[in-house]
């Protein structure tokens, strides 16, 4: 049974929250395609947004970040980071959350009155394989789903600006660190490879060069082909040599040696 | 004559401040020799800490990071970057603020009751040439002075944690640009240079490698001797090339092309 004072957002008593702190996660998955994002409909209402949620008093800011993702969209993540805290004064006045008219929902409006104050929001980045999450909408919305990144819906407040500071957190970290453990299934071809690259870095890669350079920082391993009619045309599988993969990531790929 | 809203942090009334958030500036300088970070130490006690405080109401954070360092410093910084937002539920436990028994001294104590609260605070991270600052202790401080990186006093609440946090992000970001611009004086020689870099990844660099790549990434000038007795021994002076530079800063130094 949940504890009764971590009553999930939107309900139960807000004096339980700190004021004036808020966190938004944002959380990728690639298609094999493009790049999506996770986003919450408010219900009743044309309205999306990052799942998104308060600090108990009595919480870290980093456990409120996990908390919140599971209470609004089900999906447990171990690895949430924050990447960017949004402190402008007139940030959640860039669009207003909508009346609510259905009386008996006396804690929802409750939490309106809370929501309208000044809100610092620290914005949370997780990398996840969509085929392993099965989002689920909560109380306060009526969908939860995958949207292109590409391709936003009109975001509350300044939830564009978040989502656009993460990928620029995200594209200049695949500078200095490989990508791709978390957001890609088990094994993949080099083009779905590249492919999750340049939807990353917006832009095309030499086939030729890429495949090369990935291959020579060696944390790719090439699996065989399977001996089935045909099989030959098909393209090689590769996996993440995750022992080769994590000391990359912990070193990062520098110009300094 | 400033705003009467705006009086500096520590005086005034804290009702004017967003409660629950605050922020705190780290803000490191190279000797030539090492890096040195700026500390303020509260008047008639022994206790360190980073410029830090609050923010306005009617305030961004961003703008609130800036007047609060030159309230505090006597130092206007152009460009202050936010690396990190600390909201560990016991952060500020870590080690208590003194008691003041200095009778007079109301607001200060006013302030000490504010202080009290539960704060998230965002670490804002500059690096700035000591040469061109000249720090300037506050009304709440005795002393205003640079002390090395890797030999800190005991620091208040986790503000050690916050300063292995900024030089944690300085090591990544070494990784994929060049770092220097800001720290360095006009005019440098490769082993001060090199002397940087190697403080802040805290390990040794080869002479031989660290010149030819740096020299080959292009944002280096070198300027000719002079032609004075012995001159011939005195090392090269280097300074950046601020276009070639920009760019490398702009674009990343990766390891995708």
């Amino acid at each position: 049974m949940k504890d009764k004072k971590h009553s999930p957002v939107g309900f139960g008593d807000t004096s339980l929250f700190l004021p004036n702190v808020s966190i938004d996660c944002v959380v990728i998955g690639f298609d094999l395609k493009q790049l999506q994002i996770l986003l919450l409909k408010l219900k009743e209402h044309d309205l999306w947004m990052l799942p998104g949620g308060f600090i108990h008093l009595d919480e870290d800011m980093d456990q409120a970040a996990t908390r919140i993702l599971e209470e609004r969209t089900g999906i447990k993540l171990p690895y949430l980071k924050q990447f960017h805290t949004f402190g402008d004064v007139n940030r959640n006045k860039k669009s207003t959350f909508p009346a609510v008219d259905r009386k008996s929902e006396i804690e929802f409006k409750k939490m309106l009155d809370f929501v309208k104050q000044r809100f610092i929001s620290s914005g949370y980045l997780s990398l996840v394989d969509m085929q392993s999450c099965a989002p689920t909408p909560d109380a306060l919305s009526d969908q939860c789903t995958w949207k292109p990144v590409k391709q936003l819906p009109q975001l509350l407040y300044d939830h564009q600006e978040i989502v656009e500071k993460a990928m620029e957190q995200l594209r200049s970290r695949i500078n200095y660190m490989p990508v791709g453990n978390s957001l890609l299934p088990e094994k993949f071809t080099m083009k779905e490879f590249q492919t999750l690259y340049e939807q990353i870095l917006s832009r095309s890669l030499d086939r030729g060069n890429f495949q090369k350079k990935m291959l020579k920082l060696g944390f790719l391993d090439r699996h065989e082909k399977q001996l089935t009619g045909g099989a030959h045309k098909a393209p090689y599988l590769y996996s993440f040599n995750k022992k080769r993969y994590n000391e990359l990531v912990k070193q990062g790929i520098g110009y300094i040696s």
